[in-house]
């Protein structure tokens, strides 16, 4: 009822203006409204059922593999969060800090969470005594916050929602073999679900986790050229353990320190979807996680019989697909170009004529593609679109990070690239982080990650000249 | 495994200290640890399933109902707080303030949300304009503080999860109905899913939330005679709404405030499930909610078959059934003890010789009632046990709650009463707040409801002899 009152207005071009169509998407498409609290966002319910769906996946693979869903503290005293060195210096200077209880100053300031590591290390040292206890397999949905100077929708907010699993194993083998198995149910997820191509590797020791031993990424290509950190597993070794003194007692009955893991991905997610399918009309968005996945719309609306088919139709879809009917008194193409904004993937025209000949239209967000079926098999030939429409949306975003991937081989190709082509950038390293900081000071690079699929370019470093260790992505990132 | 090395120990017994009791089960089924921040729990993974089955169930009931989730910032800006006078009355002495970003004083201090009521106001002002806009039905699930000064794990908490209802309506007696709507939702729960019956009724002035019009409530007596409040909604007229300046157009043209709502139902319900069904030997569980609805038990399991047995029985349930094989090499004591602390509604007992008869025993975690079923329709036999079991535990609680419910006409008799029967009085009031300040003082018992079934014990008020108004439930409450 709200939309009869509202234009479909149409967004700014993403040629013209990246970041006001970015913005332009987040608001029209109703997926967040800017809140009174600097840098915290509402999410709109359309928004939050992309999360929701988001959740729902993820939640079912973790407990496949064995991972049960725990809840710790909001906050983290200062003392706990100071027990590793590492971690404390690289989170402590962006926290929020509660220092009031009602009108009592706390003896002991607590931060509220940034990541919980801390938490979890503190409640694994009570319960973990023998080889029997391990693993343990903990993960925990919640919204944890970080005093970020400048902020964007989804993409870099003071409060953020994620999931944060948090491992701890007998072995270090065990505990580096969770890390990689992680990241890849995170690389599936996107590619699968999202449609998000992405590269699997290690970030350098400069961009890993603050404690982390190893951390793991993958890295997605926005539109725009830009690299987006897509999802993280960091693998901890004892470190953790030690300083929290997390201790069991082995199969050779001696005391030993556990090795740890963690694992996150966060709505941030949704800046991605956004940044990778979206275009010109609004969002694109993935089948597998979008809120309506068929938009039932009925033609002639007037005409004796259209609404009652239309209903029919969508209370026959609703157990398959989730659907929605728009009987508003808009006008088709009001209702084309709404749907179209909130990127839902088929839309279903069923007008007087097609009633007549048992069929319906299905139009998909992708391509506009229109496609005749009879409603005898409706449900299998919506899948099949779906199915393509989640291809097509894989292919196109494929076929642009390969487009705009390119090789440097000099400092100075890579600086001229770096300047004129939007994208990702292979180069061969050294694995000095002398290199790595000349790369962002003059190219205005960052290393993305060393991928696990490795290529020989060359066999001295881009920037030093040096014998090369690896090929490193290197390139702009949000 | 971890299981192996451990005792399953006794517990403190009801009767001798009912809050040790508690504690040692919240403790020994595993449903929580306490945390090194004060007042804030780790909820474990089978704490935080029976969590998870509540929020499942409630989520798929609010959105039948047409409410959609959203989420809100957890910060409150100090100026968002004080819009509406009442409500900063009410919770400004008891939240948490953040009151530095990084190394940097806020200029504004941000409180650590409560509750939401302000921030969806905020939101309602920017995005209701019309009366097509209306209803406006969010529910968000999320955590909130309050710096309680003494806790107890899921009873009173500093930190606590929930769910918060905000909805917005274009007329008094929408918001109205849904205020009740909602009270009804979580009654139908508590006796349907819970097995817990409780009593629906207003809350005194005294005892509303802070800003409402008005209160509604669901009471529920525990073992000990307490009671405790287990779901509450909230009618606030269009106080907030004029505080926030949440205006819309209306039908007839003309600016209009909307009509507001709340309801909430929290994580203190894993609290009243305890201590409602528990008994001297652990948790019960209502079978709705039970992370294991059934647990198999191999029994003889080194005989050949056995396990293979067991095994095939698990997997066939848990198409059907939340399911669990437990073949450690426990003894079947051992596990017996184990799984009724941890209060799983059914046992399933398989051994050779029932193997041979082609049929298991299903052992009723309430009376231990042992059943003889034949495997050929196990799926129907177990589902008739858990509605059993469900009948039982509502039975027994019912039963409970009415031999501990007493009436008193005279202040004397209230004071009497109070002092030596655990339980609710039933007593006529005249609506005046002295006489329930009164009650309080001189019988040390608050005002739990004012029942929507009403009776009339007697014409006067039992306080001060002048007509009553109202019978009202009084009592200790948690």
């Amino acid at each position: 009822m709200a939309e009869q009152k509202k234009m479909v207005e149409a967004i700014t071009p993403m040629e013209e203006d990246f970041a006001q169509w970015y913005t332009d998407i987040v608001k029209k498409a109703e997926l967040m409204d800017y809140s009174s609290v600097r840098g915290c966002m509402v999410i709109e319910p359309y928004g939050y059922a992309i999360w929701e769906n988001i959740t729902h996946f993820l939640d079912a693979r973790f407990k496949e593999l064995g991972h049960e869903n725990v809840s710790m503290p909001l906050f983290i005293p200062e003392s706990l969060l100071q027990k590793e060195k590492d971690h404390v210096e690289g989170f402590a200077p962006e926290v929020a800090w509660v220092t009031m209880g009602g009108s009592e100053k706390l003896e002991e300031r607590l931060c509220v969470r940034p990541t919980s590591e801390t938490l979890f290390c503190d409640h694994y040292a009570r319960v973990i005594h023998s080889w029997r206890d391990l693993p343990k397999l903990y993960n925990q949905w919640c919204s944890v916050v970080r005093w970020e100077k400048t902020t964007r929708p989804f993409l870099r907010s003071v409060e953020f929602h994620w999931q944060e699993g948090h491992t701890m194993h007998e072995t270090a083998e065990e505990a580096m073999q969770e890390t990689e198995q992680m990241l890849r149910v995170y690389a599936d997820f996107c590619e699968q679900q999202l449609a998000i191509p992405v590269v699997k590797g290690r970030k350098t020791d400069k961009e890993k986790f603050a404690g982390a031993e190893a951390t793991y990424t993958i890295e997605a290509m926005m539109h725009d050229g830009k690299a987006l950190q897509s999802g993280t597993s960091h693998y901890f070794g004892d470190g953790f353990a030690r300083a929290f003194n997390v201790t069991f007692q082995g199969r050779d009955n001696k005391p030993q320190y556990p090795h740890q893991t963690s694992w996150g991905m966060s709505t941030r997610i949704i800046g991605g979807i956004i940044m990778t399918h979206g275009d010109d009309n609004g969002l694109v968005l993935p089948p597998a996680i979008a809120p309506i996945q068929v938009v039932v719309l009925p033609i002639a609306q007037h005409k004796p019989g259209v609404l009652d088919k239309a209903a029919e139709l969508r209370d026959r879809l609703k157990k398959s697909f989730r659907v929605k009917l728009d009987d508003s008194e808009q006008s088709p193409g009001w209702k084309f170009a709404q749907y179209e904004m909130k990127g839902v993937p088929l839309r279903l025209e069923i007008g007087p004529k097609d009633i007549e000949k048992n069929q319906c239209v299905l139009v998909r967000r992708t391509d506009r593609e229109k496609i005749f079926v009879s409603l005898d098999n409706l449900e299998e030939a919506i899948q099949e679109q779906l199915s393509i429409v989640r291809q097509q949306m894989f292919d196109k975003a494929l076929a642009r990070r390969e487009s705009m991937t390119y090789e440097a081989r000099t400092l100075d190709e890579m600086i001229d690239i770096a300047a004129n082509k939007p994208g990702l950038i292979k180069a061969m390293w050294c694995g000095d982080e002398a290199c790595e900081q000349k790369l962002k000071d003059d190219a205005g690079v960052s290393s993305r990650c060393i991928p696990f699929e490795q290529e020989q370019l060359s066999d001295v470093c881009v920037c030093c000249g040096k014998p090369a260790k690896s090929m490193v992505y290197w390139g702009k990132a949000y």
